[in-house]
């Protein structure tokens, strides 16, 4: 195969996602069944095409390993670039497995009788038109693409020019499925490269319905500030476990070394543990000696550093109770009662996830109630915040933010939904007349809304 | 009843926020019953209190009668400015209806088995800290206060300086009720009043989680463009009437009178009736000629204008098309085809609510579909397009957006949701081992997680 045109091509972006936009008018109209073949053929396509996609691969390892060997690119984002056979053949699979998820759309929410013959459904539906914006990884593409087509939606992928080759590869395979498909517009999926296209991107709030940043925080943060469309993504993972006076120091001891160690990059790894004063000399000296054994470097404050039977503690500054570290550091801090703990949670956690662990079920579900956090645990480690430890399926991001949607998004994320009504030529006059009134009666409903789907 | 102290003071307002935040960690830990205590106690003491209210809102309306003889304040703001004994008995009614709405809070949304002792709840709570920023109208307060704390939420109001004695009044009554209760922080509701704390509410984007911006349209926009926190508003109503080639011309021109003539003033009115062109010759003389009889100013494409049977349509330019009339005045589009029609909308329509007219089943299904709108709408007039008709009970708004909520808004759009993981001990090294497999089971749920209700 030859690499892509689109790789040289400059693109209008405002014109790639008007065409986007009306891509995504026909995606809203293709059935369940419709839009999973398209995924399981796409899944056998790549499968077929895997000697293609890697020779496109091999192309910007070629050009990476050049980088790697100025020091202009790490070690870790080669890897990341770097595909395989089995790479190829694990895109595929996560291919069938989103089309084997339940179908998103036309969900019935509710369904409400306003009068006779005057019927209200609130259905789900696709938002429209998403762009992702990733580096480096291009088993990103299949992933997201097949999300995309299987909630109805089009999509705007900008990739990292690091990756030209292989995005392009994957596309080019979407794009000869679509055509071979004919019912499927080839808008369905576009590509971008350049640093610049973001930019406008982030303005097209018309024709965009949402953004996926993907990458790393400062990345994101920055698109949540310059974008007009909506943002989905997350910001920090300040997480916490509270290890309460009633606690089971054994299971504490468990989730903490857990929450901590167990992939510490992750942002829904601990960073911070609070302990209950009337337990932390009983708990802190065997659970700081699992974290040290395990190369976990402890920040403490002082009623830690004198509790916890090692000389080998930092002293925490303010800055610790902020930091996210992703690596294998831990502050700890004594706090007197929970509400205490509430408070340092309040002030300087991410709303991400925060762990109770308790034996008292009052103080643990005050916690929970209390703690404003997309995830609140009593018992368990941190760590299961997560889509596929959730049973969502598939994974689109997790959020931070309260809108739409909250911690790990699925397929839903992608979703929107629209009023239906059904009527047979009623006007308000006569119900702001008096003439009739309304009845609002909900309806028994069926949990989704075939009668009205099309083809 | 002296003026509120609050008047004149000036505010911090990061302060303002913090305390709001501290004060819905605490509201969100209050029993649903006891929400609705708080509720029916306001409605009785606004009644009690009804002649202080007066007096603040004669106070306003004496420095307003200058305004609007100096002509700087309009006869229509001065009206809505001004309330009555039977003004602040609607203000209880309402307080009272928003008690009897049931709870948004602790609806379980999923519930899935993990594991054996690892149950994960998907649960609605409140979002936290909620600012509205309205003007003139104090029947706002008791309102979207009840509204607030029926869902759990801090609020912070940004009344108009026009109208800052009754406001205070109002907001002194649930202040003095919430300390007459002591488990309700009086920070659960604060009041600002100048124009600068808006700028500065608007960064307090760790604090306020949800800005419902309440005015004219160029004003929502500007909270829209200037927010560094979600906004809830609506921009424009720009809806479409479409009389398809299978309508019952009978029903069309009866909805088109209503969709343009109810009350044109509101966001759900017609401004453009597009009409299919094989029913045009039959269809607009009449129509045409009923909404001429309402009032109505008629803008026309050509093919209207040679149809329509009267000399006096003025031609519609590209203008027209985006127009927001808000008034008497309709633009007509003869089109070819349902296409013509859908792509019209897309271009032209502001995703608020758009309606077909048709006997033809098929054709409506795909229009519905295929409309990218909060509401789309099959023989019924846009006006429907709104909360109390939609049985939503009470009506924050109506969003234009799509994310979190679309359409009229009810107490939903004031909540988000949490997952609640309950274990006993569990961590993820075991299942990345392999040790144990998780078993996803979507448990049969009740409607509300009272278990793991407070108080």
């Amino acid at each position: 195969m030859k690499p892509s045109h689109s790789i040289q091509e400059t693109h209008d972006v405002a014109q790639v996602a008007r065409r986007a936009r009306r891509a995504s008018r026909l995606l809203a109209t293709l059935s369940a069944t419709r839009r999973d073949e398209v995924l399981i053929a796409a899944a056998a396509a790549l499968e077929q095409r895997r000697d293609e996609i890697l020779a496109a691969n091999d192309l910007d390892c070629d050009a990476a390993t050049v980088e790697v060997e100025a020091g202009r690119m790490s070690r870790a984002m080669f890897d990341r670039l770097k595909t395989s056979a089995r790479g190829v053949g694990a895109m595929a699979e996560q291919v069938r497995g989103v089309a084997r998820l339940p179908d998103p759309l036309n969900r019935m929410l509710t369904a409400t009788k306003l009068d006779d013959d005057l019927i209200l459904h609130k259905v789900s539906c696709p938002l429209g038109v998403v762009c992702v914006i990733f580096e480096s990884r291009p088993d990103v593409v299949p992933q997201v693409v097949s999300l995309a087509l299987k909630s109805g939606n089009a999509i705007i992928l900008k990739g990292g020019t690091e990756a030209a080759h292989t995005n392009a590869a994957l596309v080019q395979v979407w794009h000869e499925l679509f055509q071979s498909f004919g019912d499927i517009p080839v808008d369905a999926v576009s590509l971008l490269h350049t640093r610049e296209e973001v930019g406008q991107i982030l303005a097209l709030e018309r024709d965009i319905d949402l953004v996926i940043p993907r990458g790393s925080q400062a990345f994101v943060r920055y698109i949540g500030e310059h974008s007009r469309i909506p943002v989905l993504g997350h910001g920090e993972g300040v997480c916490h476990v509270y290890v309460d006076s009633a606690a089971d120091l054994e299971k504490a001891a468990a989730i903490v070394l857990d929450s901590k160690v167990q992939y510490p990059a992750a942002c829904n790894a601990a960073e911070t543990l609070l302990v209950h004063g009337d337990v932390a000399e009983n708990f802190l000296p065997a659970s700081v000696g699992r974290l040290r054994a395990a190369g976990v470097e402890v920040r403490g404050c002082s009623r830690t550093i004198s509790l916890a039977g090692t000389n080998d503690i930092v002293p925490a500054t303010d800055d610790d109770w902020a930091a996210e570290y992703s690596d294998l550091i831990i502050s700890i801090k004594v706090v007197d009662d929970t509400e205490e703990a509430l408070a340092h949670i309040d002030a300087y956690g991410s709303r991400h996830t925060e762990t109770i662990v308790t034996e008292d079920a009052a103080t643990a579900r005050h916690f929970m109630t209390s703690v404003d956090a997309a995830g609140v645990f009593h018992n368990a480690s941190t760590r299961f915040a997560d889509g596929y430890r959730y049973g969502l399926g598939a994974e689109l991001g997790i959020s931070t933010g309260k809108l739409h949607a909250r911690g790990p998004v699925g397929l839903e994320g992608l979703t929107t939904y629209k009023y239906k009504l059904f009527g047979n030529g009623q006007v308000v006059s006569t119900y702001a007349s008096g003439e009739r009134a309304f009845k609002h009666q909900p309806l028994s409903q069926s949990t989704t809304d075939k009668s009205k789907e099309e083809k």
